[in-house]
């Protein structure tokens, strides 16, 4: 997506340790317009798949997930993040390894929400080691609902999680690929 | 607004201790449709008034924002909450005590992203204490920003927060307000 590229080109920071700052406009400030244009390219990859509703995880997927749900005039479920093992039996949940902090937590959905019937597109700003996308995925099958594709604004392809999902036999949309990061300071795109 | 009240009836829950919990469309499952009326609710009420920017805090604010912002066509800011004091010096901050969670955390924003040119809408799902809007507000003021108003979707009047706010001048904006939670579980709204 040629919009997101530039965008990035422009206004993307790169850090040490395969860091890729975009908080100028996808997950500290949000640029809306952008993500408009985002969420109705997701539609218009996915718009004959019937999507019942978009699955993702707080916080910095919320953005892209109501401005892409939008689109397809369906709900959006969003995931909430626990640090606890402290969990009540109406829940979904799947553990979820933080690569950018070190850390793991739970991601917790009620069961309320989501059904065998769902067709679920999930959401989130990043697909890295494609550690939320597997949770996410797994809550997915605990509720026995269908994954028909997920998506991610930015993919760091040379992070892998996006080759292991497809291997996984998982629909992957991803709206610019970056397969490096030089040292200094170059941002370098699959395509 | 009539249409978020009888959704608030229909689909609302109150537990002990004022808890009315909407996560059925409003901050755990997201009712985009709805969110959408929402944002032209608040679009209707302020557009005059040249707003440049809505300003949120993680997690539940964010949906809101962003369908409220598409109206505006103006960009999202929003804070993040950090429970460690260890702050650096390129953001601003505040301390919110959360009456639900019964703890104190930081919120804050990069001072790359907000500035005293700025006019700002302050959005968040739920008014109560009015801690959350409390701690964004000081962030614009740190920023030298004017705060044109704070909307919120629910206001919960009788934890007086909205007044004390009011009290201090500042325009607020809120879509439901309710009077009383009853112990049987009935929701009494404001007029």
């Amino acid at each position: 997506m040629k919009l997101l590229k530039d965008k990035i080109l422009r206004d993307g920071k790169v850090y040490p340790g395969g860091v890729l700052k975009v908080d100028n406009f996808l997950n500290h400030r949000i640029d809306i317009q952008l993500l408009d244009a985002i969420g109705e390219e997701f539609y218009r990859r996915l718009k004959d798949e019937k999507i019942t509703m978009i699955l993702t995880v707080e916080a910095s997927g919320i953005a892209v997930a109501c401005m892409t749900a939008r689109h397809f005039n369906v709900p959006v479920l969003f995931a909430k993040k626990n640090k606890t093992s402290n969990l009540s039996n109406d829940v979904y949940s799947a553990q979820v390894d933080s690569y950018t902090h070190g850390t793991t937590y739970n991601i917790v959905v009620s069961r309320d929400y989501i059904s065998s019937s769902d067709r679920i597109l999930i959401i989130d700003d990043f697909l890295a080691k494609g550690n939320a996308i597997h949770g996410l995925i797994s809550i997915a099958n605990q509720a026995g609902a269908t994954v028909v594709a997920a998506g991610a604004v930015i993919e760091k392809s040379f992070q892998g999680g996006g080759d292991s999902l497809r291997e996984n036999g998982i629909r992957i949309e991803t709206l610019a690929s970056v397969r490096a990061l030089t040292d200094d300071g170059n941002i370098v795109f699959d395509k």
